[in-house]
């Protein structure tokens, strides 16, 4: 049995990793960690898992954590992965870390956008994306994984066949994304109750969202070309899901039945992205609750520029279940395994 | 392996089967029956099953099913599994019934309150009321269960502890019921369209639901004595989840701490009833997903009544989930194989 | 024009003053009161209001503002109103209290159910309950108006006409009632944030909810008996609307078109309250937006009991438009000045 | 008083117009048309009529109606208003038509985009695009007006200022669009049900959506240059609202006060344009029930684009709301009568 840490345990990512992994026949939770209900009962914070979760929630001492498990699952605010990590640390352990702190190789592009000075640089070289349809030999052999952000998955994996294939202007994208409101977190806020986001969509960081710059990196090395893009997310009143809609401009003409024999080649192998028939467009309905991305495409031939578009649960392949799934890799399971649970519909 | 065949796998219940028997392991799904899709790829009908369901759907032929598989599941409006039942079926396959035609040992209250003539009466008296909590040994040795009703599910379960042990007047028992709008049907209603469901909640059916002589013939066989009882659903702007609150009056005076008593007693050996803390409630969201009815009882000292309250999916342990709890059963398969799936969050 | 001051003009309540007051023609706002949003754009709090409202929210003063204006709403907590309210200020104008601390006449019952001390218990016997469908001529006189409890007119309306009939069991009465969430107030809490709410229904205050005396006290002086009843409200993913449907046995035979007579005859002099045609539910959605409660009743002759139904929109007649509507009666206006509008749909 | 008649008044669009032109105090309706509930009382269909509308449904003769009205609304499916209207209906009514068969200049694109036969070509080029804050000199002499498309109104008025003074390019706009689900119409289909709908995202006619070449005529006129656009519309989870969010090439280096300027400019005299803060994001809850449309616009040096955002009730602005700001132009009332319901929230 593959002993898990969760530090970050009573956030929407920490439960659904809960979740997920009380149902991994190979793991077991031996450190629920939450910084706001320290001695609490996790299932008094979280009634779902009354009686199925008998644990009280520890601190975040990753220390002393490291001392009793394999695997360290860090599902909690930028800045407190890196702060926390070290040499011995991951001498012990597997760390994956759920927040931005390792994501993006420069430093300077880290702390300008996301305002904060990285507290741990010398670990961000060794650190692997874990994106595991792109990197996964990498991941294999991994100390330290940077589990990839909820919109640069979803994003990713939609335009990702057609930069790679060299077919679109990586300076036209544009990335215009829709979210559930898990993905705004737990924390108390006015704009995050009921009343203020039922019946209403807004966009938000118009222009200067943080997953921006990990989106262009992550492109820049699939198409081998710098990509600026730009990147607008949405809330949408819903619980889960992401949807990506994004747009490039053709680099030459092509049919869609020759982008879409690309993007059957890049993913015919992979278990969690599905390629959907023609003319189907993705819905975050039909991939809810599981790992998942649905991803299709559309030539316009009046503009010349191609729609991409994917849907996936954020929480699940845009957090706790790409989590699983690199562990799975790190430890040498089937990537697949304890996450092959089918969508729930309605 | 068993061999299922699911009859109306296209409505909301049907569907729900074939996700939990998709992560059950001993049960092969053979024939996805359906009346308005014959013919049809199940997976484009419900795009969740995007290449987890290569099958395409069939028809509704009770007699060639019971050939080919060894359990078959009927998803289906009333009267139809009543009219396709016989003999040879039951003599090959065992059947269960999701419709309410065989829930209802009296022929008259059947066709009084449901409207039409019961088909094949000859086979009420060996139908099995499916509800493992109570009828767990019996359910063993059947060929034909019925599957209970949503709302008396979840109302019996609520009300059960103290009908049994004799301490309310059940003459006196008020269900009042909640639920989302899965329970209306897959049906293109203007009644349920999306503008018409969102933000609002109506009762309806008042005094005259089907479910009410259902949940009064349980209800009188706990107690030895004949209940009588106000039945109201209401339906909520949601997609699962049933919530009752149910009153009665006390017969004798009691403390909670004993009537606390006497549901622990009733559920302790229950894996899929969770009688909850003092103080806490039930929400439909911390079932939602899973075949768990989270049940909680209040007195108030004031009325001399009692509260009685439970909350589940009513898809799952309402319909698909306790039916595949049945059919564990059946076949000498641990009760809960399956359906042990943590309830999904938010 | 009358002018207008609003203490708590920041809550849900008071933004819905707000808007029926700009469409009042009688009315100017002079005074945007908030405790959380002082010297702040009113617009940049609401920004519905924005170029509607020019206005800066200035803080609760009370002594300040009833030199400057003719009323004051105040829509803020228990127990502010009452500790601001002095001799002085009623001697210049009429106050308007929407919190509950006027409506209950025994103090030790106010004080027990809301857990403090009343502040200005001199002022309780003089303040007039503010139900303008049954104290429409105190209301002409009075200097202070207890505005109602959004659950006690709901729930008073649906069951006035039989409680002053005297043909219910007054110790029978049971109100499960249903809220939308704007009901919660625009307080910063994790239970009301929109993952939290939506998908989901629960009772909450089982047994203990302070708008139970307030309920039973109105209830007692209709019927002339003392009323004990059962209330239970629950919490539905929904912005706005009340639904109540409340239970009550029957004292003597009678006849469903014997209890329509009653009704009709109880409210067919009612603008604000429609008593709907037989066999129509109320809906949260027909109301929403306006002044109106719709009203309807069942009997059911298996149990001896009535079914008493009725749905408001909780910020309007439950809030904001009956105050509006007590100070049209205060002023001399006719009752429904401004009030007029259609309930928006969908 | 204004007669007013309603073909199609019992769709959503024609009951909102019920509901704007109950509270207009010039207008009298007078013929509430419809196919489906002839003779059917208005306010059993919308039971939020109750006691306000005691008309019955009439059928859709518009040579009868011409006779007894002043102005006739057509809110019914395309072709309908065009395979009725006359020399002789125009003789004596204005005609204000809601849907797209007048408002595309050419009848080729009409019909190809469209899919039907256009039946009365000789009324396009006198029928006057009904989109006040730019035609508004043109409306007041028409008989015929092409009232906008919900999603063009949105997305013109995001983008118009830019596009007239000529700062973006005009090949390069991609517009992408979110409404709630009342823009699909009370038509009883599978894919409008409330399980269908609710917890999900989607985009639909990608590349093909009809609303493309009429946003596309109006921009060109704008801008003196071909537009041709990417439009993608998107369904959310909402009764109501449209959200725009456009992206296009900006042609010469302008900073975003430069272009502030410019909206504030073009708008300045507008009642129902509101510009707003800078940094202040559109969302649809804050123009609610009401006939404004919130914009505002965000440069992104990095990509030398910007992003035009608008926001919008779908149903007001975007359908009856604009079609009253019509007819108030026709009858040479103030252009905002009737129209100054201030957004309702939450």
């Amino acid at each position: 049995m593959i002993r898990a840490g969760i530090i970050g345990s009573t956030g929407y990512a920490g439960q659904e990793l809960v979740r997920i992994l009380l149902g991994h026949k190979d793991v077991e939770i031996k450190w629920y960690g939450s910084r706001s209900y320290i001695d609490q009962a996790y299932a008094s914070v979280f009634q779902n898992m009354f009686q199925l979760v008998p644990d009280i929630c520890k601190g975040e001492d990753l220390e002393q954590l490291c001392e009793e498990v394999d695997v360290v699952f860090t599902a909690t605010p930028q800045g407190l992965c890196s702060s926390l990590v070290s040499e011995n640390v991951l001498s012990k352990v597997k760390v994956i870390d759920l927040s931005a702190d390792f994501r993006i190789k420069d430093v300077d592009t880290y702390e300008k956008w996301y305002g904060i000075k990285h507290q741990s640089p010398q670990f961000i070289k060794e650190a692997v994306y874990g994106l595991c349809e792109v990197n996964r030999e990498k991941i294999k052999k991994a100390r330290l994984i940077a589990n990839p952000g909820c919109y640069p998955t979803c994003s990713f994996l939609s335009i990702y066949p057609l930069a790679k294939a060299g077919l679109i202007d990586m300076k036209s994208v544009i990335v215009d994304a829709k979210s559930g409101t898990s993905g705004a977190g737990r924390g108390a806020k006015v704009a995050n109750l009921y009343c203020e986001v039922n019946e209403s969509i807004k966009a938000y960081g118009v222009a200067t969202h943080r997953h921006t710059p990990e989106i262009e990196e992550q492109l820049s090395y699939a198409s081998g070309q710098e990509a600026v893009i730009n990147f607008t997310p949405h809330l949408v009143p819903m619980n889960r899901g992401i949807l990506v809609t994004a747009y490039a401009n053709l680099v030459k003409d092509v049919t869609e039945e020759e982008i879409r024999k690309i993007y059957e080649d890049a993913y015919k192998e992979e278990q969690f992205v599905r390629f959907l028939n023609a003319g189907v467009c993705p819905e975050t309905r039909w991939v809810e609750g599981s790992n998942y991305v649905d991803v299709n495409v559309k030539v316009d031939e009046r503009t010349h520029r191609v729609i991409m578009m994917g849907a996936m649960d954020n929480l699940v392949k845009g957090a706790a279940g790409q989590a699983v799934q690199n562990m799975n890799l790190l430890f040498g399971l089937p990537e697949t395994e304890g996450l092959l649970m089918p969508p729930v519909f309605p």
